[in-house]
């Protein structure tokens, strides 16, 4: 089959590194899972071959694959092998990409730092969002400024992907103003070492159990001066944040794609090895079928969406948002689908407890519970934003 | 919701006693699951209470609920509370069905015997099929006669529901004639005290992990001539076997009935919660039209297939077959569909592994690879009969 | 197949009545598709034959079929043979079923003789309910009471099935109070030759083009005060509506099971003759197990949905249009995808406008359309109801 | 909403010709519809505007738009003005491709004539493939070489789209050979006054009734040597054949691409003008937002399978082709859900006979009917070709 290939030379340079670490990722997995442990040997080895800086500016070290398309294919590539490290991953590239561009914008020298350590395998950082009962325009976790001109931070963060292994933190956080309407949004990095700084040590999840993405408090944390940026008005939605959030998460959808041709990889194996015997059958052949027609139309979606994403941040958010969120309900929706028709292709060894394709089964159903949007929220976005003229 | 009822005296019967024993199942589900263990309490409570004797003829002793609807019902209950529960007692139930109609046939002491002991509480009777890599046509499981007489069976049996915790196992083997001719089909029975038998002690699937079914090997078994059924030829399938099939696993649908049932409420629970706060929106209100219609749905089809089934018995067999395939894909693919869109509905803390929607999307897909067929050979059996006159 | 079959002697009897006129429907049925005419001969041999009373009271003469499981199946038949025509008798059998209700209840005279005149099968009574641009909760058809204390209606209605033959209209009206709180919906009863009542002649929509569905309007037609009944006030939805649009509607369900069941018909035989020259394939052979999966679960929706309308009259009357409606969503969706994967198996010949699969694809179309309600409406009907304890 | 657009100069230059001609297609569509007859008119204002050569060679006088994606994009454009004129031209021109590449291997005089003629706006092309119960490799239509070193054509086409107005045809027939093993593709060109050659004057199908696609028949047709091109063995269907047959019919998908846009286009505006109103509902934002996902997921594969084409030609052609069919497969299905669910979402006013929605539902679904492959076909292709190592 003729998978999603690199566009980028970038991207080709990252695949050819990646394919390294595949092995040992694929080979630990089974146990990463059973345990909710994270893969941190095969970390530091990305560390060290330079995998852990592919988002960076290249000016940093990194090796600046910027294109949406060419991470999503480099995710699914490590997806294929372990799922739950490719969301870690996505984790780490995203905040390259984010903070590669807020640091071209800004030339601010923390930024500038922790990116050369990214690309040195130095460091890892996680962006902390989610907060259990708080939605993304309202977080609870609030940042003040001190006296002594420092901050503090304080707050409750959950599903905090990489939090395991990470050695910093961007944080989102409001300003601690009393009155709502003054609050601002704020981005804050934290060293992990930070006082006041706790990653929980247990953190079990259906799937994506080795992603290290336990929940995060932060007890009036200090913070310098120099490690908060100000951003806009507390408690409201803007269209100008869109694309900057659909830029960082839509590399992700590769996951879920990555997650599908194994499977898929998993199934069309099963079925050889049975027409090894006789033919194969009305109904495997039915399903087969059925597998492959959806699992084009993924890496259809990923690859379309991507690109609208990549050549739409100029023109509107909206519409820019509006592509990324249906092609992500869609691919959460068809790579479960891809999934599941596999656990009926391989049959009853496919449900136990150790088999690779139950534990696929439970990592492919975290895609509907990435950011941004909830599935009920995807469809109010999009009911709402298709009607023109409103 | 008006969720189906029992239509006759006996179902009705068998759900006033299964209400007192369902708080306890509910509450124990979690750790039941996390363990991999048989919740023996609340088993030995349904004996004590005459459950298990549910399906066992009047005359024996039990309640002689003998509707396939019925017994769906109660199983849609008990699956809502605990669907690995759910499905041991089916095994148990499924037992006192044939067991039974072989005894009104036969009139056989040793069956007459097992079915008072079931309505008693004190035999809980599991069916050992399945086979590592034999199909239901052509066991590998032998049973030779030795010259004493007495039988004696050795053979590995896999995912033997009810296991765990059965008194009594029956046995489909095959009788041990050198030339495959000869053979023919045997249903053997043994306590499990059984010298030569052994239930594996671990059992670790990706859901139903209460049902008690681990592998289970017999090792030259010695077996008295009376607890040896010799039936028709090994190796093939015919329609005379499709009825007994039918009657003896439609039930089955219940269970996931009751799964998505009880995802629907837990769904519905969480959307009343939100919308206390303010009004449910566009996408959770999609969500929740969705599942409602799929769940109507399920439960016309439950209805209607135990009905065929029970109505069809003395029809065409091959005609009774296809409707039950035909509902049988159709129940598993939407009780799935109807998880998946609960998990949407409840959001990021249902991918926790400690929720319980996150144990009902494993529990749930259970249901395609339960006999009989898997979906692709119920998709081959459904193609191969549609087609008049052939 | 086993086809859905009547459950009561009435319906048994109604279904040996109507075997008596299939043939004529089905030879015919082409011809009155192609030129938009009304099956008039037809319906002319049903009033002979007692059919066009189907659902009247025995006293008055009629069937009394008044199971709504036995009226869809009934309607099923005449669709496998003319879709058209079975929604034109679907609109004289609820006629005569809610006629019947309210002769039962009030004893009058006017509806006694109408329903006498329809067991004689010289009256067949149309519905006049829909209008352009207005709902149903706020019709702009008018009765205003003149000084000679008779009534006067004037208003414009749409798609009224079996206009083209009508000898009665029963129209829903608003009372012509210039202050709207004093409204209150009215009953019309006119017979086809009152002044000012005109029937479009010309009728011309996708399918179903032999219901006879025109527009028709009517201007100051007088009307005697016994023929109308004033009933509760206008522009609002009341709970209490619901059973009884349910009951005069849900039996609809069987015409689109109906034309599932005929385009599958269609399809098999399709196959039998491709069987004939070598084998099933194994994409006909998906198709198939896709057909029957699907019609067995549109069987099953019908059957236990027109239940629970039968059995939920007396109960809460949200939880009965809740089930009505999913199952209508249902079976329109799905009657539709069996016709197009019928399309599919017969093959290009079945796209040449003579076919009666591209009929039928015509056909099963309106489904959605029908009243109560349309898809969107249904939808947030049950978004808005599915939701404990609000 | 980004649609898709040219994605090379010569594309871009193609779609604005068009704009020029799509208001009369347009306004025209519901005539031709209605009296299945063809676009005459607005055929000669393409030919005048180079429109008909939009594939021929640059050398030749043509647009040369090669890419697939682009010829794509300009069906899709016509389409959502006339989707049965967008298949006519789909016709002129895969015609244009198909002989531009084989005037490029051969350099032959009578397809340089052609191809000019085709630019020059004088030929419109038309390829005669299918045939009343023969398949694409087993065709009857025959051609014998005579005794004056002439060749004699005779048989019978069906569906030959743009056969109403075509000034050629380029017949798929085989050399008359006695024995079938001697036998011959070969493609024979003839201009339409040809004697013996008969285009039927009626023709009437469920839609796509402006495309001018009656049947063709060949009575004793002479044919110069010239224009007879003798290609590999009859009766096989091989590999190599398969880029071929992906090229020439991929961009196709376009069409259906289009209608589905035009029907979301429709129903955006229903729900603008119901929003007028009063807020969209929960049950017309569900649909729109399905409607938005699918589209979305539609526009997606037809760039990637027109993709996969363009750039698989040279590569492995069972993959190209099951690639091809896989997208083939999917936008044929979900253009009919866009459709389906935009009739819902305009409500019945959709579903009269001249509405553009009732018309757009008979047109889409003529994409399964499309070569190559039918859907039974392409399932079976999907399945024989997804198992590695076989």
């Amino acid at each position: 089959m003729p998978e999603l290939k690199p566009r980028t030379a970038a991207g080709r340079a990252l695949g050819d590194l990646l394919a390294g670490v595949l092995p040992q990722l694929r080979e630990e997995a089974a146990e990463h899972d059973r345990d909710a442990s994270f893969p941190t040997a095969a970390f530091t080895d990305m560390g060290a071959k330079g995998i852990l800086g592919a988002t960076v500016p290249a000016e940093l070290g990194g090796l600046q694959v910027t294109s949406p398309h060419d991470v999503a294919v480099a995710l699914a590539q490590v997806a294929a092998a372990d799922p739950g490290a490719a969301l870690a991953l996505h984790m780490q590239f995203s905040r390259g990409l984010t903070l590669g561009h807020d640091w071209r914008e800004a030339g601010d020298d923390a930024l500038r730092a922790l990116l050369v350590a990214m690309a040195d395998g130095r460091a890892l950082v996680s962006g902390a969002v989610s907060e259990p009962g708080s939605d993304y325009h309202r977080v609870s976790t609030r940042v003040a400024r001190r006296a002594d001109g420092a901050w503090e931070l304080t707050g409750h963060k959950t599903f905090v992907t990489l939090a395991s292994a990470a050695t910093h933190f961007v944080v989102r956080a409001a300003t601690a103003d009393a009155d709502p309407g003054d609050r601002r949004f704020a981005a804050v990095l934290l060293a992990r070492e930070t006082p006041g700084l706790h990653v929980a040590e247990r953190w079990a999840a259906l799937g994506m159990r080795s992603s290290g993405s336990p929940d995060v408090t932060f007890d009036s944390c200090p913070v310098p001066a120099a490690h908060v940026w100000v951003r806009g008005p507390w408690g409201q939605s803007t269209p100008a944040e869109l694309p900057g959030r659909a830029v960082s998460t839509v590399a992700m959808l590769g996951i879920y794609l990555g997650i599908a041709e194994r499977a898929a990889e998993l199934a069309a194996k099963a079925a050889a090895r049975h027409r090894a015997r006789n033919a194969v059958t009305t109904g495997a052949g039915a399903l087969l079928a059925d597998v492959h027609t959806r699992l084009h139309s993924v890496r259809a979606v990923v690859a379309h969406t991507t690109e609208a994403v990549e050549h739409g941040v100029t023109g509107d958010p909206v519409a820019l948002m509006r592509d990324f969120q249906a092609g992500k309900q869609f691919v959460n929706e068809q790579a479960c689908l891809v999934v599941d028709r596999c656990l009926s292709l391989v049959g009853g060894g496919a449900y136990m407890a150790g088999h690779e394709l139950a534990r696929l089964y439970r990592d492919v159903r975290a895609g509907g519970f990435m950011q941004p949007y909830s599935p009920p929220d995807a469809i109010s976005f999009l009911a709402e934003t298709s009607v023109p003229g409103v």
